[in-house]
Formats: structure tokens, C-alpha cells, sequence
């Protein structure tokens, strides 16, 4: 079971379009220092699915073949605006998600090459192939799933949560009760955004992960005014958790 | 006064994922045969206008000052797509079209450095920094202006028909008694389609321009299905009509 961060960033994505602060001309000059719209890819033996289709081109991305299907978090259009022109394809590619009825513009009405399944209900483990997935409701302006994922071939637990300002009580009850190996967690704003409704600061982010303690966590949906805030006050880490940054690996 | 082809696709664009028809394989191998979601830029002495923003990665596309702002035809997904993320930029970016009380997604809602203009009225012209525009209405699913450009320099009028099936009486009267020099068409279908809603075949698009006999008429919003029975029919075009392919220019 392997996890690959394709996306790190919030809706505005860094560089920022028209913003010449230096973190955004940081990335432009190094684009390993850019941040996509959060999305990850998670693979096992039997299978890769896409987390989230915030990228655009999704049909340059991927070959045909290549994805076993998709599992939206939620249908903000920084999570699923590449459906857009990715569901005229050919084929037929699944497509899991929280029940929300009106999903993105008219995907549902002209859904394309992509199967919307019957959206999968909350703590109800599913199969992907063999991979164990749990959905897990998260704390966000849309109906929107976290996912918990159980490795079919070693006793390897991983949790991807985003978006999500703090868990739901019960969410938080069931990683206490199965605290992931490995973590990937929304971390949209510094620590001294007050009270944000959709998403996570760092402290709530780090007080999520000293809670589940998890041996490895990674931040991400990271925002454009973290990123500048970081680069003033360089905090430090504990030591299991890292920035997140695209292309990183959790296995 | 300069048009520019930026797309001249349909929505399922070209190449087809996941298709192997000759057509898509080789526009696979050539990226001058591929077709992206219809759009052009037009550009006077004071300014240039993205029309459509259908074309992702539009901030990647566009340095900072670029665009005077952006004039849609209408809110498909294909047409307007690019505005999700790119409205997330520091600025303000005029978006001048349809009266459309839905648009796409929460663009209205969440308009971020996008200036939705009042919705000009049919027939009514307004000035883009001395580019006259009148706004046309077309035959579609979906509220759609087609536009009518006038220089501001030379005696000349350029008109941008898409997406339409056929013209409304009105604005087929509107361009008999203002015949244009310049028409980039919607021709998204062979001609063996019977009636389609939303836009013209080829015999449609040929009839429009016959009959407003423009000196130069590009055929522009290219469907998949009618590239692949032109390979087999090779049709012959009238002398004033080309087939539309992205970079090529109207002036």
C-alpha cells in the first residue's frame, strides 16, 4: 500500500496568480516548490485510485488503464474540477464518494465515462480490490469523507483527512479505536487563524497528531498563507510529522 | 482588430481519452492536430480578451496584466471550466456575458478576483475600451451569446458564432443587415447528424455562411466525430471557409 501526495495545496494553489510575495516567486522559479490542488494517488497490488480530481488534464496525466477509479473526498471544485472534461473519455472508470446531491455542475446529469457508485456510508468498511477502505465523515462546508485505508497484504493502516477543520466526534472515536500508521492531514492555515469553519490551522492539525500519534503524518491542503507565515517563523516539527510536499511517499 | 483560435474543439476534445481512431492517434503524436474546448483571444490597439475560458491552467497560460478581461459565450463546463481556479489570483479580471442566473458551480458565490459584469443586453452594444461589441443571441441548451466586433480603427466586423444550432430569426436578421467581413463558426457535427439541439453540422454552418457571405469564414468548435468523416469524405470547402485549427488568425 503505498500513498503519493500529487496535490499539496488549498484552492488558490501556490504561486498564487498574481501574488509576488516570495514564496510565490519561489515557486515560480522551482517548481518543486509549487503546490497543485490536494490530491493524492493511493496504489495497491490489485489497483490505483485517485484521491480527489482537483488536477485539470487528468487525461494527459494518466494512460488509459492506468486508475482503477476515484475516490472523491468531496466535490468542492478544487477536489473533483478535473471530472470535467476527464468524463468524456472513453471506458468506464468508478467513482466512490460521500452522498452529496448535487456533486459538481452536471457530472451526475452527464456523467461521461465515470460510474458515480452508490455512495458508500459512513464507518462501513468497503472493498476496493482487496484494499479495505473506511469512510470517515470530516468537519467541512460539503458533505465530505476522509478515508481509512487497511492494507490486504501487510498489517499496514493509513488515513487520508482532508478537508477538515478538527474530526467529528465519532471520527475521532474511530481513530482512537484504529490509530493509523501512517497519516495525511488537512493543514490549510497558520496557528493564528481564529476558529476557521473548513479547515485545519497547524495547532489543530498537531494536536490531531499527538492525539492518534501516528508513526508517520504528513501536512498538506496547505495554504498559500501558511506557507508565507512559515517561512517567518520556521517552526519546528515533532519528529513523526513532515511538511508535505508533491511527489512524497507513504508507505 | 485580431482573432485568435486558441481552441477549436468540442467538449470531448481531441484526442478522445482512452479512443484509438486514427484521427486521435494522431493527434496524439502531433499537437497541431489536437483540439482543446473552443475559445479565441481577441485583441485591439487598448486591450485583448480571452473568449471562453474553457482552457485549464489559465494562470499558467496568461502573465499578470495580460488579459482586459474575459467575455463568455456561456457556462458549459467546456467554455468555463478555467475560471474555477484561476479566480483565486490578486487582481480584478472583468467577465462580461450571458444573463445566466446559475453560471458555473459557485462562481457567482465565490467570484474571488472575477468582475461579473451586469449581463449585457442582446443586440445592445458596449464598448471594451473602444472595441464595440454587440451581444448575439444563439440557438443552445444554455443562455449563449455568440459576439459581433467592430474596430475601433478600420471599417472592419468580425463575428464569433459558438455554440449554436442554426441562428435565432433575430440574430440572423441582426447579421444580414450587418454582414461580417470575418465569422469563426460553430461546426460541431457531420453533416449526416439529424437536427441536433445544441449545434450546427457542417451543411448548417456552410448554409449560415453562404448566406452572409463573409470574405473569410473559419469553421471552429470541431467535434471528434466530425474530424474522423472528414478523413474518409474529404469534403471540399467553399473558397471563403477554412477548417479552424488552434493558433490560426483572423485579422
Amino acid at each position: 500500500m503505498r500513498l503519493t501526495l500529487l496535490g499539496t495545496g488549498a484552492a488558490r494553489r501556490t504561486p498564487v496568480y498574481g501574488c509576488d510575495c516570495p514564496v510565490c516567486e519561489a515557486a515560480r522559479e522551482n517548481p518543486a516548490l509549487r503546490r497543485q490542488p490536494c490530491c493524492a494517488l493511493i496504489e495497491e497490488e490489485n489497483g490505483r485510485w485517485l484521491m480527489d480530481a482537483g488536477l485539470t488534464e487528468l487525461g494527459a496525466r494518466f494512460p488509459q488503464g492506468f486508475l482503477s477509479g476515484i475516490l472523491q473526498t468531496h466535490y468542492h471544485a478544487d477536489h473533483a474540477q478535473g471530472l470535467l472534461d476527464f468524463r468524456w473519455g472513453i471506458g468506464r472508470l468508478p467513482v466512490y464518494g460521500p452522498p452529496d446531491p448535487e456533486g459538481l455542475d452536471d457530472l451526475y446529469k452527464h456523467p461521461g465515462m465515470l460510474e458515480f457508485a452508490p455512495p458508500p456510508r459512513p464507518f462501513l468498511p468497503f472493498s476496493l480490490k482487496g484494499l479495505r477502505v473506511t469512510p470517515l465523515p470530516l468537519r467541512h462546508s460539503r458533505p465530505t469523507f476522509g478515508y481509512f485505508f487497511e492494507s490486504s497484504v501487510l498489517p499496514r493502516r493509513l488515513a487520508y483527512l482532508t478537508d477538515t477543520a478538527g474530526l467529528p466526534d465519532q471520527t475521532l472515536d474511530f481513530l482512537r479505536e484504529n490509530p493509523p500508521d501512517a497519516l495525511a492531514l488537512d493543514c490549510s492555515y497558520p496557528p493564528d487563524e481564529i476558529a476557521p469553519r473548513n479547515h485545519n490551522t497547524l495547532d489543530m492539525a498537531l494536536s490531531i497528531i499527538e492525539e492518534l500519534a501516528p508513526q508517520e503524518a504528513v501536512l498538506t491542503h496547505i495554504g498559500h498563507e501558511l506557507d508565507v507565515w512559515r517561512q517567518k517563523a520556521r517552526p519546528l516539527l515533532p519528529a513523526n510529522t513532515r511538511w508535505g510536499e508533491e511527489g512524497m511517499i507513504l508507505e
